[in-house]
């Protein structure tokens, strides 16, 4: 065991040590809290957007940062066609959109451009959101990562003070994994872990009957396994899909819907955790 | 227009102009099929070992290429759990899976590190796979992509001969913006796109409804606007995520199986395209 931690539970372990490093919080803003999967398609920004929206819905003052370069999601999710503006021809001003203040690589160019970029082009588009977007007075900024374990993520955990990160997985074998790989990253790099998401948990039919299509209590067990905070599941759900794809988000459109409820409980256990 | 195109065809550009650059094949191998997804998570590397599967079955030599180096998928759905070896220490032999020769960043590390690069490392291990791994006279290489436009791919686009890609994604309208980034990508890198497949198309359940979870129609409609050819749909099955998850594909554990049968139709389509 490393003597420098000896007597430290794993909580303090956590709470403790990324304050002992030099890393700045994103200007304008008191709380990073990171949405990440490590796998894609796992429902991440779906979860980030819904998630921002149930903080704003319980009173607090919220962003996004949409870290994925490659596969931007906000624009199309938040309904958002305009370009951001600058005042001085340095900063960006971030688009308000249902309350919440928003950046995204998708708002400087046309949807059909891919960012055919290697991995020092991503690094300085990400510092251009931290360093140089006028968020104004946030509780939370909510970053919505990219898949993977490479650029954007050591970018963050090297130069952000990322207050934590919630980790969102389908519950298949295949996402599990990645998961784990994920959980050690961050434990790696001292980014402390909130907890675990099971989302697309199950899928119920007209007539009731639950159907496990990618597997049953995976996340869970895995939060066991690495004792990590077990935050909730979130079933497949059409109206979330939908609302998503329509450009308001759930929680936004529906706050009363069951699947909204799920994100406001979440919502309500973060806050809890700094405010 | 481009004065050099006139009078050609869209078919006739795709087919001529990637052999007027002189990148290298795979050694080893006669055809580079690359899987490939823009967004992560659509069942892409089920896809590729299915697929790889499907080719092997209509009497085709064939590798999987895993260039997912920060989500390897390939170890567990193939159940490979040993290391490659090297006569020379400077190649690797492929390991050979249900008559597969297989590589996966996977076989050299445990299933729990993450691979924590930037760009530069990702680039040098794809090129270590390329030209490095012994691959015995195969017909056809299928290389699983990672997600995303970025260093695996522009390694793969400007140094390696790859003779087609096919886009794998799900019909939700959020997929199909990273999938018209992905076509746009591959049309300015000039990689043949052999066409589209429309992946958990839908969910039957027991009673014989069909949910459309992510939409319907999304790909099929796409492929016709970016006149690519429609490979075909495959619907949400359990059974198929159930073999990737305990290590053997559905092609090769019940290659009668109606999914199975879908992939083979591909596989067929495909094999005609070259041989």
């Amino acid at each position: 065991m490393d003597k420098k931690t000896v007597g430290l539970s794993d909580n303090l372990k956590n709470s403790t040590s990324p304050k002992s490093l030099t890393k700045n919080p994103i200007k304008g803003t008191k709380f990073t809290i990171a949405i990440s999967s490590a796998k894609g398609g796992v429902g991440k920004s779906t979860f980030a957007m819904n998630f921002a929206l149930a903080l704003k819905s319980i009173g607090l003052r919220v962003g996004i940062l949409d870290a994925d370069i490659y596969g931007p999601s906000l624009p199309k999710m938040m309904s958002i066609n305009e370009k951001p503006k600058s005042e001085d021809g340095k900063s960006l001003t971030p688009i308000e959109q249902y309350g919440i203040q928003c950046i995204s690589i998708g708002f400087l160019v046309d949807e059909e451009t891919p960012m055919i970029w290697r991995g020092p082009m991503v690094t300085s588009a990400i510092k251009t959101f931290t360093q140089k977007v006028l968020w104004n007075n946030l509780d939370f900024i909510v970053v919505d990562m990219p898949p993977g374990t490479g650029d954007t993520q050591l970018t963050f955990a090297q130069e952000i003070k990322v207050d934590g990160v919630i980790i969102v997985s389908t519950p298949q074998e295949i996402a599990l994994s990645d998961v784990k790989r994920g959980i050690r990253m961050f434990d790696k790099l001292k980014v402390p872990i909130l907890g675990l998401v099971d989302n697309m948990s199950f899928f119920e039919s007209e007539d009731g009957k639950k159907y496990n299509i990618f597997g049953e209590g995976g996340v869970e067990k895995l939060s066991t396994n690495y004792k990590k905070k077990f935050l909730g599941k979130i079933p497949i759900n059409i109206d979330l899909r939908v609302a998503a794809d329509t450009g308001k988000p759930l929680v936004e459109k529906s706050p009363n819907h069951e699947i909204s409820k799920i994100f406001i409980e979440i919502a309500k256990k973060i806050k809890g955790s700094y405010l």
